[in-house]
């Protein structure tokens, strides 16, 4: 059965030596040293590894069972779930007005991270009961947050969000749910909601559906569509549960992975809720809940990426298979290790350096959410908004690759249940569906946040590229060959596709959507690009003034070298598909496919 | 639940536009004219169709079951094993001799791959049984052909393979299974082996197991490996069945897909044996056996992704949502069909391009397998010897990636078993890892294949691209800038590749090692642009003398186009890749990753 360790040093070294939290301006992280951060860490990864991970396999194959219109979670879920609770997790970067702990989102999202690279099915439950207080939160009345909120921080009742129906999951605008208004300010809420994650379960006392419908009257499409609370048991106004309402779980769907949460099709039959919010402005207050579940769902990607990771390398040691051609490297043993094989260290290596560039890029994206939340940054705010199709859409493409190379490793065994290779595949492969599937991310980056505010995000991006290649050109001789070089040129193809787009989508738009899916992948390429020249320069830095502990600083450098020399150079090649244009991928007729 | 359609046609289009196979010189060839290849797909593929893909996804959910010794396999599989060897398909290029009907392989291979596109856990019964039978008939005495082989020939009796032992897969020289020589000539083999597919089952009266294990006294490693015919039943000289074997099965293992086809643990306590071939030359006679399986992977990669995109396109014109943001498409209904959307096409683009490429390349491979064979041609041989771990490799991981691709075009849908569309994925899965993983794929090509013979027979390949390129320059101008220009430059890449390995390789051979992956893909795209520019040509050449179907020739061109354009340029990043040599792979200590 697979194993988890917390990758707590390099998280540190992500947050400290690169992003240097403590001395950055930001409200809240002076209180960021290194002996809280990694006391955080510490207590968060003991738990991760030794409660959650274990849950992991043995909830994939029990999964979860309806009873009575009861959803049943996998044994020791229950358990589990109250000591996250009890260890105050779940509202560790909630506000404490409402109970919270007022931490940085940077500092939830390493935490984040590491649950659910040790159970991401366990973890959902609690990451959507975190985008459900924050839609509240930012849009709810004050007496919505003082019923609901307190009760959601640290997950004593948790949320869900109810976005699809059966026709139309992107296209909500086609959305069938009616709510219709009732004398006492509230409104019944009849349709049926699928795809719902942790739409029933045991572990919680009451759950808080968000639901979308449109009101009775509401205009036609997107523009009519209103947010609603729909709490499974009715909330009296001292705080305590009344009578159940209206709503219940139609089916438990069979699924490829994740069989510890329940995907349910949710009933809604005159269900009682209560809007949030303005009528018929439902997708915005939506979209606070989706662009933190987007940056969450990255998270998600590499997340199982770093656990497959972590196996696969203890696997490439231990299993001893063949001979280095270069000379025998365990003479004692029938064989010598996978590990000295050239393209197994190449699969690793591939893994090793998507991941730690991911991890970097997500952390630095938490920062920027900090940034833009606590000291108003718009700035901030435009460009981590740019980034989210990139971190959700390239971070779960990669995230799920990588997944499938670790899988690899085993061979044979990699096929086999048992062994648990298998369920971090499958289990990854959602992540590059759900809250958006992965086109629907590039068609936001290109059809939307590339243009955003003028295109002044993604100038600003290639603002701060050059920047850094500028400013640290003088650093020595090899960083500038072995990072500034390939970043340079791997922005510069960046900025090609960019070009290309504004000079051939404004007379055809096709030339920008055919190239979407490319763009997104390029961006991510840069921004990894970009987090591997920052955490080598980082490292560089530490090595000057301190060679105590030289190979992990030498390590991070040679693993970035990697990066730039075997992955960065893939944007030459989105770049020639994106240049191609639309023609080729539009000039066939629907029929004749 | 997804549904199958032979695609005819399209195979028509590459055994006769392309492969021109009536015409050619091989024997046997001369009876493949229009009607007769017709009749055949037609009535497999009337079976696959019918018959075996609506048993897929059932057989995926039921799985096999171990009672009391005795492997049951899903509802409906027996019954449809009985029907396809009512239809003598199993038997279709076996050996006159022994009851086949001495078809060449390429009709074969065409059948094989409608076969396993609607059920691939079913078709590898018959796979494997022909691998096993094509092993005994190239190594084994006249008396084991005469006994074993007519019952093998229509899967009256079933074959498998046993290779792995638990502590060894890649590495047979570590094999522990023994076999002791008896009196009367025989072999008492003890031993456990591994995933062997298909190694019990209800469909037949008797499986011959084919084992490789060692004689006392065998040399070490790999040299002292010998190959066993060990039945489950003994088989009289009357050619009745005797008493059981001393085998049985340990376990049946939960896998990831492919769960209608047993993979068992096989136990051998003292079974009696018989050596096939000579002494400690078993791994000869099990090459014979697995190149035969390496190139029926590869058809099985492919095949996966045939079927799920039959089913993503379908989806893609039935599934309203959104609009075309060039102008309304479905003005009467509530959205357009996902097919407008540029993104969606390019999936369905990969999709196509790649599946149709790999087919011609499939079928190209399978008639240099017939000249090879019924000519003797060393050349062919050779040829197609190089190629075996391109048509392993690269079309599995392509044809999972499609699978994988196929499934995004259903967004959430995609990720329910009920739709069946994770199954594909799943089940090809396999394929990257089983008759050696693509790793060694890589390793076979450039470790081995590349210098077979003095490099003979790259240096033909590269012959053979730059005659075309130099024979159909004159075609006309589009053909020459679409198709010819992008496949000089794809192959001059690949020369390159070539190059470095001969320059770098020889002082540090994990410059090449290092690089056998990307050199396998690299392998693949050339050939699958040899194909797509063959196709191109022989499509234009139909259409200037028949624009009856102008339709179907266009969309071939186009569809060429598209992988020329798209895909083919992958080579440019794989010789970057490569020509990073071993140093990014290699730099870090093992204790350092």
């Amino acid at each position: 059965m697979p194993s988890y360790a917390p990758p707590t040093k390099d998280m540190m070294f992500v947050l400290q030596d690169v992003l240097d939290v403590q001395n950055c301006d930001i409200p809240g992280y002076e209180d960021l040293d290194a002996e809280f951060i990694s006391s955080v860490l510490n207590e968060s990864g003991k738990l991760a590894g030794n409660l959650l991970a274990p849950l992991n396999a043995t909830g994939d194959a029990e999964g979860c069972h309806l009873e009575n219109g009861i959803v049943r979670t996998p044994q020791g879920f229950k358990d589990a779930f109250d000591q996250v609770k009890a260890g105050g997790w779940p509202s560790l970067d909630c506000d404490p007005e409402y109970g919270g702990q007022g931490m940085p989102f940077v500092i939830a999202s390493a935490v984040t991270e590491m649950f659910s690279s040790a159970n991401m099915a366990f973890s959902m439950f609690q990451g959507l009961t975190h985008g459900a207080y924050s839609a509240i939160w930012a849009h709810g009345s004050d007496a919505q947050k003082q019923k609901y909120l307190p009760k959601m921080t640290n997950c004593d009742w948790t949320g869900t969000m109810n976005l699809t129906e059966p026709h139309c999951g992107t296209d909500l605008g086609q959305m069938r749910t009616k709510a219709i208004p009732q004398s006492d300010g509230s409104f019944q809420v009849t349709g049926q909601k699928i795809f719902i994650s942790a739409g029933d379960h045991d572990m919680a006392e009451n759950i808080i559906h968000l639901v979308l419908a449109k009101i009775a009257g509401a205009p036609e499409g997107i523009r009519g569509v209103s947010l609603f609370i729909v709490p499974k048991f009715m909330v009296n106004d001292d705080g305590s549960l009344g009578k159940r309402n209206n709503l219940s779980v139609g089916k438990l769907e069979e699924k490829m992975g994740i069989h510890a949460n329940p995907t349910c099709v949710m009933n809604y039959d005159g269900a009682t809720g209560f809007l949030v919010g303005q009528e018929h402005k439902g997708m915005r207050a939506m979209f606070t809940m989706m662009n933190e579940a987007r940056v969450g769902v990255g998270v998600q990607g590499y997340s199982q990426a770093e656990t497959a990771y972590q196996n696969a390398l203890a696997y490439s040691k231990d299993r001893l298979q063949g001979r280095d051609v270069t000379g025998v490297k365990n003479p004692n043993g029938p064989a010598d290790p996978l590990i000295v094989h050239p393209d197994i260290r190449r699969n690793l290596m591939e893994q090793k350096s998507f991941i730690e560039g991911a991890r970097a890029l997500t952390f630095w994206g938490a920062q920027l959410i900090d940034r833009a939340h606590r000291l108003k940054d718009q700035d901030a705010d435009g460009l981590v908004s740019l980034m989210t199709p990139v971190i959700k859409g390239f971070l779960t493409d990669k995230g799920f690759d990588m997944c499938v190379q670790a899988q690899q490793v085993y061979g044979g065994h990699g096929y086999i249940e048992e062994w648990g290779m298998s369920q971090f595949a499958r289990d990854a492969r959602i992540t590059m569906i759900y809250e958006g599937a992965n086109g629907i991310q590039g068609l936001d980056l290109v059809g939307r946040k590339l243009g955003q505010d003028g295109g002044k995000h993604v100038m600003a991006f290639f603002d701060l590229v050059r920047a850094f290649i500028s400013e640290n050109k003088d650093i020595n001789e090899a960083f500038g060959k072995d990072f500034l070089e390939p970043l340079k040129k791997a922005s510069k193809d960046l900025q090609g596709a960019a070009m290309y787009f504004m000079q051939n989508g404004i007379k055809a738009p096709n030339n920008a959507l055919a190239g979407s899916y490319d763009f997104m992948h390029m961006f991510g390429h840069v921004c990894l690009g970009l987090m591997w020249a920052r955490m080598a320069k980082a490292s560089i830095q530490v090595l000057k003034n301190d060679k105590s502990d030289a190979a992990f600083y030498e390590t991070k450098i040679a693993t970035g070298r990697y990066y730039m020399q075997r992955q960065l150079p893939a944007t030459g090649l989105h770049l020639a598909r994106i240049q191609s244009g639309a023609d080729p991928v539009m000039v066939l007729e629907a029929a004749n496919f």
